[in-house]
């Protein structure tokens, strides 16, 4: 059967204290809207619908960016969950299935859960994700009756009794989608904040006399984000998740509350992260990689025997062969760089080419920006490029070729050629001497004059 | 009524291990001393007077590096707590008003918390701080008769009843001047170490009809530091609660636990912060700023729009408008960059300013020293420099001018002009190869004569 | 009496899912195994044996670089630490004195721990290793007698009774050489797995009339090591205990948990050690030195008043005299700095010496490899070395000796005198402005090519 998942994405999150909406803020590096779409699209639906609200011009473009062409639906007013769900009903409309709540804001649902919630359909005609809370505070309780769900009771109608019921309502929920939305469409307003709530839906669908269902997950997937600090939380728990995947791995991170992952970091087994490293989106790393303290990687592919860092920047579209050594204070974007080749100090690499085995000397930059437009560099294999050689872009230095130190490369080089562009040495004896006393002269009178 | 304090900042603090007085060891940026002054500055009391003994030159230095003209008085002997008050006797003698005593070791005390205190003398004649202790263990125990203070009694002469009392003493106390120094007079020694012991006026107050009353605050605030160990847990404490802060405040922290910041930072609403970013003193940082991983802020102001990091170091007159962009491996200090500047790489800039729109290539360097004076380098908006330019300082370079790779200036540069000072590229075919040879057979015979 | 220590190091560790043999994994900068090995030779053995297995020639390298001529013998097959044991056999023939068999893979015990086994071995023929668990889980149990050990049994055969035990066997054991291989040659290998269990030697020595001992350890130092995350569990451990040393010491740590050590890092009394700071092995800091945030030092000397970083790098073979300044984006490597000298901002300084009070500009390089060998470069006292000065080694910089920015040093430099290689500055007036243009319109034309 068909599964459509809507995305409630059109909270302002106020607690969150910002201009941004809620769904937009990040979480290793992708909004939380990115993670819940995630999560959705793990069960191949048919249909993926996003609910927006506050700011969302913006929350549709990071829905696109996810997924071109996903459906955002407007809900202009937040008048609570079930009003939220309701503005998808007419691009559902004649759709044959299984309808999926989701929250934008409660990123963490594993694929498993929502698949355990499909299967539990066969055997309800709705079924309530549930989890059993620590510490059930405030939640509403999921009264059960033997596998049958009776009723959500919410905290402040609950019984002595009933508050002591550990599972808890997640929110989420799955439905056929002609009876989901029949029973959205009783749902009332008469409450304290005049809103429509989703939850309402299981005891109308109970007193319609269909069986309603629960599935329970862990904890950590139902953590909802309203604050900074939650934001902070969730970053943690999805870092502690991930390291401990890379350890079962075959990943050594020697410290691993010092390394940050994006959702999407791959490194291979036998590879040594040491403390303190930045992994931005998209980053692939092969096995018997290291990379060193200090760190930090976005967009970029590392092979077998790469050794990066300490203090080294890779950043999109460098994509490093085996055995490439970056050093410190280096950094490297849109540049290949062949196997052996070693860039190891002080350097800045961007928009080249960089061949076999060839070394790039300390204080190397490749100019490659004229003020408006980006240029390429090619350097061959086994080229020497000596310490601060200015490669001014669009420039080839051929294989086996050598750059003097200093020199400022406009033309290009041929293979085996040796280039050099230099002023010649000058010494004037006794002059360093002779300026310092001067100089200090000069700094003894500008302070009498200024008292 | 007027209020004077007095801290107490003699204490060599032995389990420091350390030649630095105990009040001057930091944390956030700030010696424990400045923390407890501000402290007491909160009330803005009349009089501020700081007990120093050990290392007492460095101690008024500090003292006086928070307010100007702070009373110091000296302790020449460490004879205790109510003796080391005493030594403020003189310098309050005729001073009408309440006497609160401090602590230079216990920095955390809040304003509220001293407000408290001030009210409750409403009541009482004297009046101690005291805090519910998780762990009482060794403290001196606050004995209540209601809402008074009955005695304090130390740990080791508690009756097991009296053990059982969590309410414990914090040392901190308030009461008239006239009473305080009355009571202070009748103090002894009669003790094992021989010293005079401050908690002994209440028992005097008590025996002289006068009455006494107990403040709580909480236990974090009364944290005294004795150790390195506590050193760092007093500072892990503040972060602690300056990181809760700012995320209340709306700002993003990615991993909290790797931010750390000054007592002073100010950071805006909907601003980022990346993971293992350093915050020394007096860093402001406007809304919507993005400050990437490891960066090193001292000093600064970074304006909206601002993206600085990773790997970026401000320092302290580094004034950033608008859009600035300050990348990897760059330094700035007392600089002022106008909006929309970009200085993306390796570069150093200082003493200097920068124009709108100004672009900075990689490696550049304001040459601001010469050895015994500093100097000025000033550039104007739509400013073109290239990559590895030499600013030889004093030096100016006008509005929409350019400078060619690798050239040293030391002269000014017109508006609209290109200056350039560079050798012209040579090119000696096949010498590369050539030379190359020459070393490895050079190397091989090296190696044999060594064998 | 003499004492044989036999390590057993032959496992292959397959849930840590490496390529690397188990006990070459890393713990604060060395292989678990060497931590093991100078836990044994704290003893000052007469002999220390390596048991090898899995990756033998790998190990047997390692333990080389413990000490030199380590005797590794092979166990080609794994059929149990008994088996391991025995292949010691014929190494020990005709030893006289006691064998302490350790673990590899548990690198933590203490060299008083293993002395308190030495002691006991008066009172007992055979004594065990125990710790008092928190949770015992299913560690063999050891059932005392009074102060002798009656046996061991293992979780699976232990009674309800026997399960309430929390002293557990930590393998390590220590006898009577003839002894020990005596009970060995009786060990069966009749159970699940068919191996020969060590632990069996207890029961054998106590049916054969011999008494066992035991004596109990912190469960920290028996922690071992089977997958990343416990490895990753032991660093953390580790850099908790020598945090804490150094902190007792007199050593500032501003946020500890950030700074990592590794097993040898001294570091003198009074230094600040600011947060997210790396210690490679071989470092030593004097007293009175500041290691600014964000630095990484490895087999480096840091002398009273040193002051390194930000961002700064020292690698092996940096010996910082006295007031060394070393800024940020600086790697100094191989080089002696003396006292007082500044090398500040963005430089390489390897294979040099720097002299006192010399002042190494921005962007300083010394071009130490010309693609075959290392050259030396030589700076003298209070040099003043201009930006981006490229000192191509070898080369020598006298006393009180400059060079000029951006100049290119290929020939020694006398002292006193200013040496300078730099092509004379040129400005074309309104250039910029028409290059600008040009480009501007380039980038038109390409842009509507591209349509």
């Amino acid at each position: 059967m068909s599964t459509a998942c809507i995305i409630l994405a059109a909270g302002m999150g106020s607690r969150m204290n910002s201009d941004l909406p809620k769904v937009l803020h990040q979480i290793a590096g992708a909004p939380m809207l990115a993670h819940a779409m995630h999560s959705a699209l793990s069960l191949d639906p048919a249909r993926l619908i996003v609910v927006a609200g506050h700011g969302a011009e913006a929350v549709t473009a990071a829905a696109e960016d996810v997924m071109p062409l996903t459906q955002v639906v407007l809900q202009r007013e937040q008048n609570g969950t079930a009003h939220a769900v309701d503005q998808a009903r007419d691009l559902l409309d004649g759709f044959q299935g299984d309808v999926i709540v989701l929250y934008g804001d409660t990123p963490f649902i594993r694929p498993e859960t929502l698949a355990a919630m499909q299967t539990a359909r066969a055997r309800h005609d709705i079924v309530v994700l549930g989890f059993e809370a620590r510490d059930p505070g405030r939640y509403g309780r999921l009264v059960m009756d033997g596998l049958s769900l009776d009723r959500i009771v919410e905290y402040k109608d609950a019984s002595e009794e009933e508050r002591k019921i550990t599972l808890c309502n997640s929110g989420v929920i799955c439905a056929d989608a002609a009876t989901l939305f029949d029973l959205i469409a009783k749902v009332g307003n008469d409450n304290a904040a005049a809103e429509y709530y989703l939850t309402d839906v299981i005891a109308l669908a109970r007193a319609a006399g269909l069986s309603a269902g629960a599935v329970t997950c862990d904890e950590a997937e139902t953590m909802g984000i309203n604050s900074r600090a939650q934001l902070a939380d969730a970053e943690a728990a999805f870092q502690t998740r991930k390291r401990a995947e890379a350890m079962e791995d075959g990943v050594t991170l020697v410290a691993p509350e010092t390394v940050f992952l994006a959702h999407d970091t791959v490194i291979g087994r036998d590879s040594v992260i040491e403390p303190n490293v930045f992994f931005g989106p998209e980053v692939t790393v092969e096995s018997g990689a290291r990379i060193r303290a200090f760190s930090h990687l976005e967009g970029c592919h590392v092979s077998r025997g790469g050794l990066i860092g300490p203090f080294a920047r890779l950043r999109p579209g460098a994509e490093l062969s085996e055995d490439v050594h970056i050093g410190n204070f280096v950094e490297v974007k849109q540049a290949r760089v062949d196997r052996g080749a070693k860039i190891n100090h002080l350097s800045y690499i961007g928009d080249a080419e960089v061949g076999e085995e060839t070394n790039i000397g300390a204080g190397t930059i490749t100019c490659n920006y004229d003020g408006v437009m980006k240029h390429r560099t090619r350097i061959g294999a086994r080229a020497f490029i000596g310490s601060s050689t200015m490669l001014v872009a669009p420039v080839s230095v051929g294989d086996d070729a050598m750059t003097g130190s200093g020199s400022v490369i406009t033309a290009d080089v041929e293979p085996g050629a040796l280039a050099i562009g230099r002023a010649r040495q000058v010494s004037k004896p006794g002059m360093a001497r002779k300026l310092m006393e001067i100089l200090k002269l000069k700094k003894a009178r500008l302070a009498k004059e200024a008292e």
